[in-house]
């Protein structure tokens, strides 16, 4: 059977340019009719190929005019390639260890040619396997530091920072995804939502009328219509994320918008969480189960202390002009503004944690963690634990002023099954 | 004596294009040679001239490429007047009454010919004239609610809202004026600052070294910075308004941007109070200090309630989309959302406008109302009442949650003296 996956497969060759061709050829030599061309991606929106030549591989990845997982009824700017590339290019700048190098790009087709990341797995299967990866919370945190703070007023003149802002705004379709299936779909009846039913019937619908939680997602949505705080990667769980033992590569910016620092670091923590809870319904696996909350714990300890230790070396921008600083003050403003900066990052960081927990269980786009779950009574109650930590943080934030607190509210949950 | 100004004077007619021309005559009559043009502007940046032909006047406004009160040494983008006429046109299209008619523009060379507004005065003049105009407070809340309203996500779709804040982001330089001399100078020791001098140089040392003041006016800055919530006018105080009795007309937007709807009200607020506290070193007039307190009160409950009325009948942008609210809902979600953004909405307020009554006694720019008190002991102690309310509100403006209670601190200070 050839489906529409195996024409683009056939197809993407000849679509490159010679340049990009040249470029392939440098790196895994051979020639276009000797290469093999399998298509390996998983995500929902996106074709992505290996290409295989003598010497080596590279990723091709296309950017169709919709979303791959639904098909032409859902159309989607193919222009989100140009968004990816321009985010790779800042994360290559910022934190290049990180991130995939990017070959060659033709904008035309919404083709992407990056270097095959053939040692690293995503970190949501590694997971999944309960493998560990000892480096991987020093890795994600200094990525999270470096391109939260890098790109922000902290670092940039206000008109460097501006010209991004105006750059990334044209992104609006993908932050229009972000906008109906983050902040919105979850809390209504929508026929793209799904569940676990019936089994978690009622909570959808507690969900899709409990007025407190239309309060709060409304005012976290501000926030992310509103804060151009930092170039946000803008999709960070655990999908977006490859590794191995050594490296963490981040991949798949094509959300990078400006936007608040605590959207990256919500995310990434809630995917955690998820991923906690799923293990009770798995049987239970008490040492990887205190793995995985030591990230959560980790995620943000790190990121707060690397995040701090840049405004000691790096704290240049229109922020805190440095004349502002007399001998006598700088200490304590500097202090204080920090203390201050990363109280309400971490504020931000709980709701938004707490809104991609609760659109991964009852929105459009679950997580493998717990569908893989096979029995719906035993997922249903990994899963409710998951809604009420996520309910809990979405309207009370404001509660929780260190991540040890968050950890216990977890903790209770998961006994209380 | 014929100075750069009377050059310009002459100069400007001749760099009009034939449609310029064309669009004065059929406003004025007569021809270019029979026109009268002199010199009426008397803001710190731009020239303004009038032009008077048989039938009428026209304002022609040229934007020189720095600033005309400090001269060459001081450059400044002659596009400011790019962004003017574009904040102008969206003002014309929300707020009509309320703006000056633009009937032609030069972009080359950064001239806007406008309606001329010959039966108005600027609002600081009639103020220092202790005049009242009673339809003010009613006209200025009108145009600040609709204009914050209808430019920010309340309205607008989040794609026409970042396309108008990519357009505005270019607006760098007149920007970064505001940075400098509102965030920054007047809390340090600054070579363009100044101020009653010797009466106030203790205080304006002690502001230059007073931590806590630095840390707010960063975390004011900081909302300056990042929040993309309307557009805003940017230079909102009594010398951008012109009045009378029947009307209210707010010019000179060149600083417009997109920021914290605070930023206006903030400034327009401040200036009401700088003007109250200037009546003492003027012997005092009871009655209009009355009025002038009774305008603060009017600006901020006026403006709540107008705004408050606008989310009844315009809520359609996507910051609360309509499917979000459930007939049970809605009500209590609007209520409370609208609760908590007018709350912050006054809390930004009074932060803004005590970095404005402070950069106004202690910066670069001061005020007519309380340069024109001739004896500086008296001018002295009427900023230090300022001066004290302000760094009140700007270090602790949270404890402040409605205006009657600012009025009672404003009206403490003056009793104090």
């Amino acid at each position: 059977m050839c489906s529409n996956t195996c024409l683009s497969k056939l197809a993407v060759i000849p679509q490159l340019s010679s340049q990009s061709i040249a470029a392939i050829h440098q790196r895994i030599a051979g020639t276009p009719d000797t290469w093999t061309v399998d298509e390996i991606g998983d995500g929902n929106v996106n074709l992505v190929f290996l290409v295989s030549g003598p010497d080596g591989q590279v990723v091709v990845k296309q950017a169709l005019p919709y979303v791959r997982s639904v098909g032409e009824s859902w159309p989607l700017t193919a222009r989100r390639s140009f968004f990816e590339r321009k985010a790779l290019e800042e994360h290559a700048v910022i934190a290049p260890e990180y991130v995939p190098r990017v070959l060659t790009f033709e904008e035309p087709a919404a083709i992407t040619v990056m270097e095959f990341l053939g040692s690293h797995i995503v970190l949501r299967n590694g997971l999944m396997q309960s493998t560990r990866y000892p480096r991987f919370s020093d890795h994600i945190t200094d990525f999270l530091a470096k391109t939260l703070f890098f790109t922000s007023d902290l670092f940039l003149s206000a008109a460097e920072k501006k010209a991004k802002v105006s750059l990334f705004n044209e992104n609006v379709e993908l932050c229009k995804i972000t906008e109906d299936l983050i902040f919105t779909d979850p809390y209504l009846v929508d026929s793209r939502n799904r569940w676990t039913s019936p089994q978690l019937d009622s909570l959808a619908k507690a969900f899709s009328t409990d007025r407190e939680l239309k309060v709060a997602i409304t005012e976290l949505k501000a926030k992310f219509l509103t804060a151009s705080e930092a170039l946000i990667h803008g999709d960070l769980h655990t999908g977006s994320i490859m590794v191995n033992q050594q490296e963490t590569k981040i991949i798949d910016p094509e959300f990078a918008c400006y936007g608040p620092m605590g959207f990256d670091v919500g995310l990434l923590l809630a995917n955690f969480v998820l991923s906690y809870f799923s293990q009770a319904g798995l049987g239970g696996n008490p040492a990887y189960e205190q793995w995985l909350l030591q990230q959560v714990t980790e995620i943000w300890s790190e990121f707060a202390r690397k995040f701090s230790a840049l405004w000691d070396s790096h704290l240049q921008g229109d922020y805190l002009p440095q004349r502002l600083l007399t001998n006598g003050s700088r200490a304590y403003v500097i202090d204080q503004l920090r203390t201050d900066y990363l109280a309400r990052v971490f504020d931000d960081s709980l709701g938004f944690a707490a809104s991609e927990v609760i659109r991964r269980v009852l929105g459009f786009a679950h997580v493998a963690d717990m569908e893989r779950i096979e029995d719906p009574e035993r997922r249903a109650v990994c899963e409710s634990h998951a809604l009420h930590v996520a309910r809990e943080l979405l309207v009370s934030h404001r509660k929780y002023t260190d991540i040890a607190t968050v950890l216990d509210l977890i903790r209770a949950q998961r006994t209380w099954a």
